[in-house]
């Protein structure tokens, strides 16, 4: 087990009703808040109506910036920073899923900025780096997936560039997150599957690791995985179903909150390769994962088996003789392809119309501004080119 | 799933030789700083001299207040808050397990108190109650059992009434929590042992409720539990491996930590029952809960045994026919006995020298102040006793 810290000070307030909270919880930074949110489908289910009412009680005066897409644009990000300089801005409050939140996170740190700093060029170029300030944010989540609520990340495309990257920092950890599992009643089952593979992704990632010993973290992530695996098929059967849809926001939460993964370096390659993908084509991230992590797998497995020996066991409870260690692989990786099937994702490039012709664009693209990508096994752009053309 | 809120702040250093950043955390806070300790095992171990030359470095002027023991004192309390209020301190440095830092939570909120409220009667006999206002609070772990460093719980106990007490409030969790698994390695066995007792029953308490459809909690605990029951025979089998210390440690913060839990109420009957024993026999608290724990289950497994079944399967692996569920319940009550056993602990009344001669008087003191224990089943005098007695 590696030495770790560990802190996330994100208020969390989950559950049927919560939205009315938004206001007495904005009211707690300041007066000017940006309501930033998405392509207006929280103006069809209610969530707007409910925390502009809820934001208007407060007292609060309240400028809104909509418009972000999946995929969230730096060219969007700039018009916040904008309008958050000019107008000063105190509290930014995402309403939305992991796309307006992590776009309302550049938003909060790049308005804050010195002068001669440039957040795209400085900061997301740069991978992790640290943030020394921020405009505090408020969330409320209306997608389980990204888990970005509660989280240190934030991932911007530069659509001008064809590029997708990530900035970690606790600095730009949402103040307070509000969740209620009933706005997601409306959330179309391919939103609602895109989430689920996010989410077991971001499990997948932090479980493979090479560090050894560190078993706290081994089991609670093979819970969360086992979670998501229910739940997921069960919220599709039953989109109305309060239960399904609180366990998948939750675990959603859960999974990324950076708890579960204390004591290790996870991989996150998959990630990276998938981000060339959502870059280039526009394809949903969770789309994306569930093409790309059964390829990876099947990649790297060899670089320590024993691990995936252990999934296979206690994740997807594959019952064969381990001395046959590439079959009780193999069930696993069918088993994981079945599951992401089963609520309708693909798992192969072609399912989602991609073919060859840009492969080795992607694996190159891939490499810019990082030496190798992943932790579990180190990899570089040979290797990610035949990633892909496994996943074809 | 029930409606919930979650926050937890308290920044947690975990690994080798973190102690040495408790001065540069500490000095965050203020210039003056109550060092607060037990018997004085700190000063055989090392820890002491890490800790005070870490707090020297960063030019901090610390008095000292030692002589907290297990079942920690009001009386001592009182001297503490006498001290901070005369000496102006503004950090409690509380340095060694549950015992010495559910004193300095007490401390600290007592010293900060309006004039005419009192640190007992107006908050230990009352429960659940907001504290105001507290000095802050920083830790130094060296037994891994009461996860007080991040929980917002602290037991104190009135030898003079023989009661012992508990208030649980957000604003007197810990700021920060060094964790050094190394300072383990020289745990007697019987304390390593008491502390894995009191870690699997603050997840067993979670563990037991009513509430349905709460999987992921669910999920997460019986992988915790799992972990204490996988590593607590190996660090008492090599009390100098630093992965099964540390995998205790890190289990006992993440067991009390309240993230766990969310969504549900627990019960905590078993430890409300356990306090009276420790606060009239000064028996170990995690050796009491060994006792009481199995008498719990057998007294009250009817209410919902389908919960009991799920125990059973998926934290003891019993392989029986679902159908005999009184089978099954027994087998995994033997089991967890026979864990308890194996690790040292005792768990029959008889075994702890404790006789039927106070059982009712006991049961009647468990119930001042309260109006019943428990919520898997509400207890009452009457019940606590026959608790006991299955205990004997």
């Amino acid at each position: 087990m590696l030495n770790f810290t560990y802190y996330n000070p994100t208020r969390i307030i989950f559950g049927k009703g919560t939205i009315s909270q938004v206001g007495s919880q904005a009211a707690g930074f300041g007066t000017k808040v940006l309501l930033h949110y998405g392509s207006g489908s929280i103006k069809k289910n209610g969530v707007y109506d409910q925390v502009t009412a809820s934001l208007k009680a407060a007292g609060l005066n309240v400028i809104e910036l909509g418009g972000v897409v999946p995929n969230p644009r730096l060219s969007l990000v700039r018009e916040g920073i904008e309008i958050c300089k000019r107008e000063g801005i105190e509290l930014i409050l995402a309403v939305g899923g992991g796309s307006v939140i992590d776009s309302a996170k550049a938003i909060g740190f790049g308005s804050c900025l010195p002068e001669g700093e440039d957040v795209w060029d400085d900061y997301y170029m740069k991978g992790d780096c640290t943030v020394k300030e921020t405009l505090p944010l408020g969330v409320v989540l209306t997608i389980p997936a990204a888990g970005s609520e509660s989280s240190t990340g934030t991932v911007i495309t530069n659509a001008e560039k064809g590029l997708k990257r990530a900035v970690n920092s606790e600095t730009i950890v949402a103040k307070f997150a509000i969740m209620d599992p009933e706005t997601n009643y409306t959330l179309p089952a391919y939103q609602t599957a895109c989430g689920a593979s996010d989410i077991l992704a971001h499990l997948q990632e932090r479980y493979f690791t090479m560090e050894q010993h560190n078993d706290l973290s081994d089991r609670l992530l093979e819970s969360a995985m086992r979670n998501v695996i229910a739940n997921a098929p069960l919220a599709l059967r039953h989109p109305k179903e309060y239960r399904y849809r609180a366990e998948l926001m939750w675990t959603g939460t859960i999974a990324h909150n950076n708890l579960l993964d204390r004591g290790r370096i996870g991989d996150w390659a998959s990630h990276d390769i998938e981000h060339e993908l959502s870059g280039m084509y526009d394809i949903a991230h969770g789309a994306g994962l569930a093409i790309i992590f059964p390829a990876w797998m099947k990649y790297v497995h060899n670089t320590n088996i024993d691990r995936f020996i252990q999934y296979a066991i206690r994740v997807w409870d594959v019952s064969l003789p381990v001395e046959d260690k590439e079959g009780v692989f193999t069930a696993a990786v069918d088993r994981l392809e079945a599951f992401y099937r089963s609520i309708g994702m693909p798992v192969r490039l072609s399912e989602a119309d991609i073919g060859p012709e840009n492969l080795r664009k992607m694996a190159e693209t891939a490499m810019i501004g990082s030496s190798h990508l992943g932790n579990f096994k180190k990899l570089y752009a040979d290797d990610i080119e035949k990633i892909y053309r496994l996943a074809l």
